[in-house]
């Protein structure tokens, strides 16, 4: 993973991934992603067409398992023997176990106290080392792990591999709609983004790639507007539902959304609800409210948006019983 | 649509359906029906690996498209230009209305007093035209259409071209998962069954196929084991939550069970039930009751069921809104 030093910390412009990038990385993914299909949305406005993306039907839930197993399967076979290390309390984490455990790769998994119980037994299950520690310093935590032991660290978006892994969901949705017009994908650290971004401009040069969040978190639209990273605070991004948006951009992913992304726009946390029903009565999917951003940007934001035959990807559908019960 | 004689009522051996009518439905489906993936389900017993196949996700959210674009491209080009008609108040009507529109032919669906109005405007909005009539009359008002204006009917399962349609469930399950060893399938009137039952015997000998239906409306079981069809009465079939199940075997679909299906088993209504909000928490999917059953099937009857890699077909997820709220 010597492309994990890639990012511009000293003020250069970092590499952009290119679409062989992505074509080699879906080559590798096969057998473990699913490659999803595109589902044409009965209920969209007629004079947008809207198909759905619908990452939610990963194995684990989430589109994490395209970006973590492009990242494992890059490994040279000593590494891969080794074995890697990462930190995250989500769809990352229990993405990463998951593809370690098929592609057949020991994995240590840093997760803050406090992750819900379901999730830690989840990676356990998949056979991932699990280590536990402080919120503060989990950074701190598996990069010690990653040093000590020798073990190379797959990120959850901030690394080029790992973006290319993603993009292959925007590769397929070129491959199913070359006609598409307009794709809405979420955005919180921007490695989905970046990599469907990616595939869509090499492919479907005409069509629009615009990015969702929710507006109490909505550090990437200021970033990608003013061209300079934006960090809130984690208070200030905690209070959105959107728990899978919390996250910053990276020099990185920011290089990737101004070359390639022509806007980001916002929701409430209203319309961010109100999607998670829609998606479950009108598609039969069950969205996360991270997932859902991005039909709630199409449901309420056509004003801000260029018309067309419109893909939203649903990114993930992992979700609180509870919650998802008082949604639909 | 001459073969709509096909029937046995004579006493006669119904003519099966082959491979070979499956294969180029399936040539005929693509670009109307989805080609739905195979999704592993991590939740599901580890010594009975498990796999769904979501036609939750069709445009009409039924598997009910397949066989309706099959039939209706069967036909003649003066057929088509003509029209169909056809009777029901589910999930056959929104996806023939629905397969009409993108095949360009005019539908007639007849519907009984009483059908929710969501389910009217459906079918409405896809330009069928709508006939209601009293319950009881329902298929005789389709047939006098069918009669004096000279359009053949599409019924929802008593036809071979019907039964072909369904059956590329089948097959892209033995594409997919060419090792399966269980395949489990809901039965109704058991056009799915039939189908899926010739694509797996042709192409994955060893494996097995088992209906699945509620106990309460278990006239498929009774005609399956004797031979003989069993109708109950609609006051006996009404009582189960599966309200896609209601329907009866035909004689044509009996003769594709006794060939090709290796056994029926039964599902209690609370196991339907828990089966619904078990979909939704571990695979991501709204499933309507009916599109439940083979779940509950897989969860609750592990010791009627041969062991080893299990599909489960999930057929539907169309669903009042409250009733889902409730079983989530």
């Amino acid at each position: 993973m010597s492309a994990a030093t890639i990012g511009g910390q000293n003020g250069a412009m970092p590499e952009l991934i290119t679409i062989d990038d992505v074509r080699s990385a879906a080559e590798l993914l096969r057998g473990t992603a699913v490659r999803t299909p595109l589902l044409p949305c009965l209920a969209g406005d007629p004079d947008r067409p809207l198909w759905i993306k619908p990452e939610s039907l990963q194995p684990t839930g989430a589109f994490k398992i395209r970006g973590a197993t492009n990242a494992l399967l890059r490994l040279t076979k000593q590494e891969r023997e080794r074995g890697v290390v990462t930190h995250s309390s989500g769809n990352h984490a229990q993405a990463l176990a998951y593809a370690a455990k098929v592609t057949g790769v020991p994995a240590v998994v840093v997760v803050p106290y406090g992750t819900p119980q379901t999730k830690i037994d989840a990676a356990r299950r998949h056979g991932a080392e699990i280590v536990q520690c402080e919120l503060a310093v989990r950074q701190e935590t598996a990069e010690a792990i990653s040093r000590e032991r020798g073990l190379p660290m797959v990120p959850p978006y901030d690394h080029p591999h790992v973006i290319a892994g993603q993009g292959t969901a925007g590769l397929e949705i070129a491959e199913d709609l070359p006609e598409v017009e307009l794709v809405l994908v979420p955005v919180s650290g921007g490695g989905l983004l970046s990599g469907v971004a990616t595939a869509i401009k090499a492919l479907c040069p005409a069509a629009k790639v615009v990015g969702v969040e929710p507006e109490l978190a909505a550090d990437a639209q200021a970033s990608y507007r003013s061209g300079v990273l934006d960090r809130w605070s984690a208070e200030q991004r905690g209070r959105t539902i959107a728990d899978g948006l919390r996250s910053y951009l990276s020099e990185l992913t920011l290089a990737h959304l101004r070359a390639r992304v022509d806007d980001i726009v916002t929701v409430t946390e209203d319309e961010i609800t109100s999607a998670v029903g829609w998606l479950a009565h009108n598609a039969r999917l069950v969205a996360e409210p991270s997932g859902a951003v991005p039909l709630a940007a199409y449901l309420n934001r056509a004003d801000e948006l260029p018309r067309g035959r419109t893909v939203v990807v649903v990114s993930g559908g992992n979700m609180d019983a509870e919650l998802f019960a008082k949604l639909v």
